[in-house]
């Protein structure tokens, strides 16, 4: 029986760990890769104290800090969680059961899907939802970038990188930070396409073409698609948390949700600025109440 | 005219920098002295990924950070703030004045006395309120500290390091980290007194002696107060921002005061778990919501 089980390894989830343990807690961190969707970026430079550091390796620095505090970490997936009294019982894909005190729910977003016609024909024939994982495959290609956030900004510069041109296709208006913006409109390799949608992916074998919304086909070998995340919160409903308009998790300001024992941090719930810095401090504030929930 | 003017230089105010300059914004920072009460902490253990740094050192990777986005640093006391409609003028200690669209205030807290007798007369002169600072002068002496929470448990711990006996003398219990208070009570060279008062401080050029309540003489040549902090909240006051019963700046969930245009961070708001990862994430909200407020 384990004081704590967190579901989840990103920044939320480990930052957690790292309080539990200074706490004394008997935690438990079951998550099926650490690093949670920062892995996926390529360059962050606004965690405090660090000019510039990639994702993974940031996240690298909190694992060891974690594994420095012998939290035990059990890499498989959470399918289901079920409470019984003032008891969760968490079954695992490889069909392992751990039970636990209290719970925190730190299992972040995953990438939104465009709807597009042939998306899923295409998933990985063309189609990437992690810039950071793919640009260098792209090589010498041309590619669009789907969206007009700050990670679609941040996409299409780095495929400047690897490509002679990139195609962003924000489908209303960009949308990202002043900085990004202003290097993405400055790039001569980037051609915004604004109030555009995209109605069709064709290809053979791979993507080869996209046609827009004002009849316009562009010859492209790549389409990155960067619209934004949807909360994992499929766990979050079966213990009857309460979720907002969104399915974000809504938590107070002391990371409880409406369920006793039950805590969540991190993008999975409702702050609204969803940061590394964010989340890292949801993490060490859920612990933080974990820490009093079970000392009453 | 600045578009933002932030007032304190510890991790909140540094993390709200770094955040304005990456949104765009025409932003100064002035503190005395950057860094803030976390650079008289001898080791931070729960800044995720870093097992073990200096306050310190930390604080200097925090100030890299900022400088290397030019923000304008002003290494100034604030003594005075006016709201003149949507307008803010700072005045600082040299005479200058700053003015500015929004205000962050960040500047934290400052230690409490204890208030026993002949503590003004012996500060400096066997009294100290930095263990970080202080605690090299005391080798080989025998010293005391009146607090019983983390920072008392930490600078009791690290007194062990130089003087052969250390009194801990909490007042009532040891209320720190199970972590702290096991490393307290395992170690032979710290001598616990519980439930007890100190009456009175003697000496004749510097502290010699102290009295508690129930009579008992102990012989020290130091004496650690570590109980704790009080929100520098003047100019919140001067500015009519809102306090709370123990003077703490109360913010909503975006960090906004219920002065427009004045937001706060860190330390100095009703933010229940005070750590450096708390803080610098309310000072990248602060940010956010500046950014916000500007635009509207």
């Amino acid at each position: 029986m384990y004081d704590l089980i967190i579901v989840g390894g990103g920044p939320a989830g480990m930052t957690a760990a790292i309080y539990a343990a200074r706490y004394k807690l008997n935690v438990i961190l079951i998550s099926e890769s650490l690093g949670g969707a920062i892995v996926n970026s390529h360059k962050v430079e606004n965690w405090p104290g660090i000019k510039s550091i990639s994702g993974m390796e940031l996240m690298q620095n909190f694992e060891e800090h974690v594994k420095n505090f012998n939290v035990e970490i059990l890499e498989q997936n959470v399918v289901d969680i079920k409470k019984d009294k003032k008891e969760f019982t968490v079954l695992t894909s490889k069909n392992k059961n751990i039970h636990g005190r209290s719970i925190i729910l730190a299992s972040g977003t995953q990438k939104r899907k465009s709807g597009i016609k042939n998306e899923d024909k295409f998933f990985r024939k063309g189609i990437s939802y992690c810039y950071t994982c793919d640009a260098p495959m792209y090589k010498d290609k041309t590619v669009a970038v789907i969206g007009g956030g700050n990670s679609a900004c941040i996409a299409a510069l780095l495929l400047t990188k690897y490509c002679p041109k990139v195609y962003m296709i924000p489908r209303s208006k960009l949308r990202g930070d002043n900085h990004n913006i202003g290097l993405v409109r400055k790039n001569k390799k980037i051609e915004i396409i604004e109030d555009k949608l995209i109605d069709e992916i064709n290809g053979k074998n791979s993507v080869e073409e996209i046609i827009l919304s004002d009849g316009r086909k562009l010859k492209i070998q790549g389409l990155f698609v960067e619209i934004g995340s949807v909360p994992s919160t499929a766990l979050a409903k079966e213990l009857k948390v309460k979720l907002d308009e969104k399915e974000y998790v809504i938590v107070d300001d002391q990371m409880k949700t409406n369920i006793d024992g039950v805590f969540a941090a991190g993008d999975i719930t409702n702050g609204k600025l969803k940061q590394i810095i964010t989340a890292a401090a949801q993490g060490a504030i859920a612990a933080n109440s974990v820490f009093n929930y079970l000392r009453n």
